[in-house]
């Protein structure tokens, strides 16, 4: 019998999956939100995650159900652990990347190293909170927030008075997450994969550039990452993972400061845009990884087919058309790229696609990335 | 509008066509000859390729047909581009590929090196070509044979007399092909992808090591094939490709004789078992090469990402269950190891899956596929 995996949502996580589940032989099925999702070759089911009958009766029979994104809620995730099915990663685990504040909480205890943060109920914390932090301080919503939504730049608590006043519902954990402005040199990611019997195998770390908030390109291996610099961030990785019980692939953003720590920014508990470039680059993929280890099988080589691998993304896609008009001229300028076209209709600074360069000079697959990204866009 | 491509069958060849689709953003669609095929992911329906109707009705709305083997009838195939329908490789092309004879013609018409050949009608035309070729010599069939089905090496004209009674047969062909047998060293494969708009590439040439007359491993590139021999199958697939006017994947299996010479054996118009190492070893695999080339799109690099990539089928599979089965003890052994499992029900001789490994040490990269393929047998 094949090894069947459950992956509930239908986006280019899920879609991204399915190579390597048709490579190993493995049975994959997406429960989607809508028709036509990203992953609809796999979806076999359409239906709404919120609704755990829905959500029960798509992972009747496989062997592990895992996620496209992190907004399953939790009586939804606890209820398939009641029924018996192996979730990961699990609900505990994924409580912690859920919720900003439980986040900060747990990761602080453990004394791994975060930016100075503060719980605000009311205005009057946030007062406090920019007082002592020089007056200008970042606002994240617990809740919710996803590429650069949820998260505003503010000097004084008017300007998140709306969050405040929508604290009273529930769904928002009934608080925000301040976090002092760190001067940062550039931001970084790890990502490494844990499997239930405990095996971690980590990435090299890389270098990501954002652009208004959103993950713009990444550089694998971060450049100038130093011995001491990559350590420390495998370390860090390696500790959230078994410390939060992980299980799949976990992406740890981080910051490099102007006074050489690595702070922690954000955790993504599964595939992320930060890994993309291991698709090209890597011996094994996140998304070869991901399924192993939420099947609990052993983990893959993470070595690299060249120096360096380069990913942009696609963001928003051509204005007349889709990603599949522009390829013709793409492919006829760059036959070594490697792209990546997510099956979504093109919308302003929407993620639909990327593209992948490798080679031996870091500047030439830099210029070849950009330029190939460059094809998709206007 | 993504574009969209049709496959005629649901074998292993069109499931590896699936991955690339999936990240080029391609629809794929597969006629699949029974429930349960190995591309059924992608198989959107099930169906009869010789019938004229199924396949004209499979074909509406695809951007291109083209097909996981050569078995598509020539009425059929003349009906789809009857109906306005791209397909790749033509029917013209796929005639050739198709029976034997008409192969053995065409290339020598074109002067490329084959084997000497005779067609037979009769038994006294094998006993002719016995007397001038040592008495020993082989028989095929013109149509229908693969992996060694349709091939006997014959001393006497008693020894295939079953299939000279069965001439009369008109789907037949209504000859035998004899060829002389080559006092060759090893066997190569050169790939090649050609273009409707008539752009070609080549892959580096392999070595096939057969067993039982089927290909058991490949090696890639093929140890010690100096500049001449490359220079030589590459011309050679070059040339056939165009004078043929092959569009999409076309494999040219080849002798390599003791006296140094490189002679035509097969030709097969569609990715090849010689070709599945690119999945893991090259920039470009065949299978995304072919999806670009029937789409008539700009080819991809050729590329390899290490010195050597050494496949090594699966040939039939456990005895006691599926490759699913043995996973975890080849993942544990072997994290390097690209494992490929076709989904199919193991059977004694069936190619149910292949493995691959990358390195810079032929010696230790063959070692390395040999004892992964090996955790499947027995």
């Amino acid at each position: 019998m094949a090894l069947r995996v459950g992956v509930i949502g239908g986006g280019q996580l899920a879609r991204m999956m399915v190579p390597p589940a048709v490579h190993l032989g493995l049975e994959i099925s997406v429960l989607a939100e809508t028709e036509g999702s990203s992953a609809r070759l796999a979806a076999t089911q359409v239906g709404d995650y919120h609704d755990v009958e829905t959500v029960l009766a798509f992972a009747r029979g496989v062997d592990a159900i895992t996620f496209d994104h992190e907004h399953v809620p939790q009586t939804v995730l606890r209820a398939l652990v009641d029924a018996g099915v192996e979730v990961h990663p699990s609900p505990e685990a994924l409580f912690v990347a859920q919720d900003k504040l439980v986040m900060r909480e747990r990761l602080s205890a453990l004394g791994l190293p975060v930016p100075d943060w503060a719980r605000l109920e009311t205005a009057a914390d946030l007062d406090a909170f920019l007082a002592d932090h020089g007056g200008r301080v970042v606002v994240k919503t617990a809740r919710g927030g996803y590429d650069g939504k949820g998260v505003r730049v503010v000097s004084s608590s008017h300007e998140v008075a709306d969050w405040f006043d929508g604290l009273s519902d529930p769904a928002t954990g009934g608080a925000l997450l301040a976090e002092e402005l760190v001067d940062f040199r550039r931001e970084l990611a790890q990502s490494v994969a844990r499997r239930p019997s405990g095996e971690i195998v980590a990435w090299p770390v890389v270098e990501s550039i954002q652009r208004d908030g959103v993950c713009a390109e990444v550089l694998a291996p971060a450049p100038r990452s130093t011995g001491r610099i990559a350590d420390i961030a495998e370390d860090i990785a390696r500790r959230v993972a078994t410390e939060l019980g992980v299980t799949g692939v976990l992406a740890v953003e981080l910051f490099e400061t102007n006074d050489d720590r690595i702070l922690i920014n954000e955790l993504a508990m599964r595939p992320h845009n930060t890994g993309h470039w291991s698709i090209d680059g890597s011996t094994t993929s996140q998304f070869e990884q991901h399924l192993r280890a939420v099947l609990d099988l052993p983990l893959g080589d993470t070595g690299t087919h060249a120096d360096w691998s380069v990913m942009v993304n696609v963001l928003g896609g051509p204005s007349d058309g889709t990603m599949a008009n522009r390829l013709p001229a793409l492919m006829a300028d760059q036959p070594g790229a490697k792209v990546h076209d997510y099956g979504k209709e093109p919308r302003p600074g929407r993620k639909v696609g990327h593209v992948t360069t490798l080679g031996d000079d870091l500047d030439d697959v830099v210029y070849r990335a950009r330029a190939a990204a460059e094809f998709f866009a206007g």
